[in-house]
């Protein structure tokens, strides 16, 4: 993943040269709007000695959902995509997946059927893709899947589907005393695989919905064998009891793009002082996708109310981002 | 909490001065014996540039175990004996306790009782004192609790028996970047509350056993209400599997000092490259207390053979700490 590693490079270059001459304007992907205005006033205020909202660096959290926060998430999140190629590799070795749903859906690439299976289909995909193997080992296969795989409307790595104007804003945050963590409803496991190269997160502020896993001793060997069972679902009302869990601190800011990230920005916005709360709206048709009530993918209708009636950022993709993907900088 | 604040700061001034002049040398109430040496010369050829075992400082973790490693835990563990003084303080408002074990047993002051009671007793008198509440209230009455509770040998509160040789250890690693964890069998809200100002370790390097908590909202305030059930056991194979959820890397180094903490060590040391692994023997019973096998607290059997066997450095405690708790150098 050179490129990616290049890409979070090139940012944390850009925001530490723009923080040691102090000539560069910050978030430079971002036009001057209400959005960027927020950030830059928020980020002064906690973080300026003397200010009346200063917040010790030690509790300068900010959480990000993943799939449409930092990344797209259409034509459907990109990890089901990744169990869906994954079938389509293991069916050699099960036969019998030619006549079971949702797997001969997969393997017949009927989008239709595909659809009909919903949540306890999607599941059987992700056990029979994510479980049964070691922690190594499923990384290792996730690696090699990001390392190919191509996005079908941009024929590009997913991970070159991240928003340039969140890379900058995760590097300003950091700048300025942050600790950024990511808060998923996707695999922790999964996420970790590519967080610390294409965000610069490191595993450890990677939080995200996890299957069982056991330790045992096989043939002399420790290791942590993942199990075809749901451990914790890292979405809604599940996102703030995971912060606290893992954080255990509360965040001074918080950034989502739907109803699933609804639960986080309330427990946020619910501390003392000044806190911190946005949301990612896909008005973008050409340059990503628009949607937002009606789609089955990362639906956004109570949290976009909720954010009008409390005064939280939103983000106009179309209107406040100059620049959606890196690779719009240069073309091929 | 002000006391431990000054401990932790008088430590750390220390471990800074020292590595800022070069002079003084480091671990001071360490004896020079075998496990001194050996932590000198691991940290040494992890962090030193061009050795062949040089590790980046992001890879540097280092997983302790907190009852008999960081902390005493004799008679009992001392979680358990705020569980007991919070039924002793509840009582006026459950009339039923004076009829219903283990609750009665706590009331009379009755011992046996109490041991008769095993895990399912124990489990009763920590559901009725650990959930039902918020986590901000459950937070505050463990603040409450570590201000005026005091140790029935010494006469101190809980956190002052704190191991000064293991404070010096933990600033040691991390004055050569290394990341402190705590990976305790011990409640994670519970740690969470002394945890930074006594170790200097942050809430999010903590990981513990937990109980479920759920979020909602009470009259328009989110809250996260902790519920009597178990979520996670953080103790023996549990230890790596929280490790690898949590943090998402192995560790490099792993201290402990009870069969508890075997699976931690087993998995730290199955990594690629150098790694540490430690064991506190509690071989001291005028200082601190003498146990290992036969103990049914911090039982150490299986972990010491192996210890022995793989070359893991053990503290004789008596013989290797010069110094058990900081306040033998200023007594009362």
């Amino acid at each position: 993943m050179n490129l990616n590693l290049r890409i979070a490079t090139l940012v944390t270059l850009a925001a530490g040269s723009a923080s040691q001459c102090g000539a560069a304007e910050p978030l430079p992907s971002w036009n001057d709007g209400p959005a960027r205005t927020a950030i830059v006033r928020f980020v002064h205020r906690v973080s300026s000695k003397g200010s009346p909202d200063y917040v010790p660096p030690a509790e300068r959290i900010a959480t990000f959902d993943n799939d449409g926060c930092l990344w797209s998430e259409k034509p459907v999140y990109f990890q089901l995509l990744f169990a869906i190629d994954r079938v389509k590799q293991l069916a050699p070795q099960h036969p019998e997946w030619k006549s079971e749903q949702p797997f001969k859906a997969v393997l017949e690439g009927d989008q239709q059927a595909l659809a009909d299976a919903r949540m306890e289909g999607l599941a059987k995909l992700v056990m029979a893709t994510h479980a049964g193997m070691t922690t190594d080992e499923f990384a290792q296969t996730v690696k090699d899947w990001l390392e190919t795989a191509r996005h079908p409307r941009f024929d590009r790595p997913y991970q070159e589907l991240v928003f340039q104007p969140m890379l900058e804003l995760l590097g300003y945050l950091r700048d300025h005393g942050f600790k950024t963590y990511i808060v998923s409803g996707g695999g922790i496991e999964f996420l970790r695989v590519f967080a610390e190269d294409v965000y610069g997160i490191p595993p450890e502020q990677v939080i995200g919905s996890s299957i069982k896993a056991e330790f045992e001793i096989r043939k002399g060997v420790p290791v942590i064998v993942r199990w075809p069972a749901i451990d914790f679902i890292d979405d809604k009302a599940g996102k703030p009891v995971a912060i606290n869990k893992f954080i255990g601190r509360r965040p001074i800011a918080a950034f989502g793009n739907s109803d699933g990230d609804l639960q986080m920005l309330q427990w946020t916005a619910a501390g003392k002082g000044l806190r911190f709360c946005l949301l990612v709206h896909h008005t973008d048709g050409d340059r990503e996708w628009a949607y937002d009530r009606d789609s089955h993918v990362g639906r956004l209708d109570e949290a976009l109310k909720q954010a009008h009636q409390n005064g939280w950022a939103v983000v106009d993709m179309k209107r406040d981002w100059k620049t959606v993907y890196p690779f719009e900088k240069s073309p091929r």
